[in-house]
């Protein structure tokens, strides 16, 4: 895939810490999507299939709350008075999009 | 990404028909996993990953409905009796894996 | 709750041999509803009662997952040609709402 | 339903400022699995309970998505160190709960 290594320049962001665990699993999201095409393409029970996708599913869950975590534990904790709030609102709103997908 | 253009010799799955609307749906997912890889990459804002997240989830959604409904149309209408059953069993196995992710 | 016993004088639907097990189920859900308002009415900590409304939700869901299978085994199958395909919609388009709620 | 209005003697929780508006909603979850029950007990059709289901799912991931916002906003922020990350932990355990349905 070639993953760059470059490190960024300005501020870490929350995840910084846990950032090579994210990648890791996303590549392997990656894997498990190619693996679904590639039972679609060989036209594997629909069922079998179904499975591979909720697998893929929770795994970007886990991701996701992976994110979730960096944002709680940094992002909100550092902000103060309204901007908290912003980032409750901001939390709240990713997590309502999580619980309905988009 | 080389997918394979052979025909199987086996029985025609209920989702033939649509297969390459669901390739390339399958082909989007990737790009948006492969996406999300670049935003954490990036020290991307993580809100903003996340609303990624939820757009790969949804497209992982309408491919998993997309199954369902070959397997609904197809393998569940021409099963009779006891394998009707099971098949029935089978696709709310699916639907509960889905609505839990795995 | 005074459930009424009368049986329906139309065709019975799909669901209806597993009707006392749904009623029961969904009574159950009342309950825990209502379990819910009385921890927020008493203050009790918000993660306590976040996990009283996992619980709800998935009770919601096993009445869903149990009319789904009603809906697949009895009035799907029963259709034929074009009304099978449209009883196929429906089911997914209830599935489709399950997995957003809404 | 007898909701009793006592004042809670110990600490308030994140919730207590919007705590009637909880309760308002959750009343009317409580009607509305009310009236899934009355819609399964008069044999209606199982996609409109389905329907119906999916309403009082929604309508119960708003109150979970309030809940969890006044722990992020109150219950987190006030918590340091060690205590913060608890809180944290316990947040992303009720999302995750929430994701899967318990």
């Amino acid at each position: 895939m070639g993953m760059s290594e470059r490190m960024p320049a300005g501020p870490a962001r929350g995840y910084t810490a846990s950032k090579e665990q994210l990648l890791k699993r996303l590549r392997r999201v990656e894997g498990q999507v190619r693996g679904v095409q590639r039972m679609v393409d060989e036209d594997r029970y629909c069922i079998e299939v179904l499975t591979q996708i909720s697998a893929a599913q929770a795994a970007l869950d886990k991701v996701a709350l992976g994110l979730l975590d960096d944002h709680a534990r940094h992002c909100m904790v550092q902000a103060e008075g309204e901007e908290r709030m912003a980032k409750s609102d901001e939390l709240m709103g990713a997590v309502g999009r999580l619980l309905r997908h988009g």
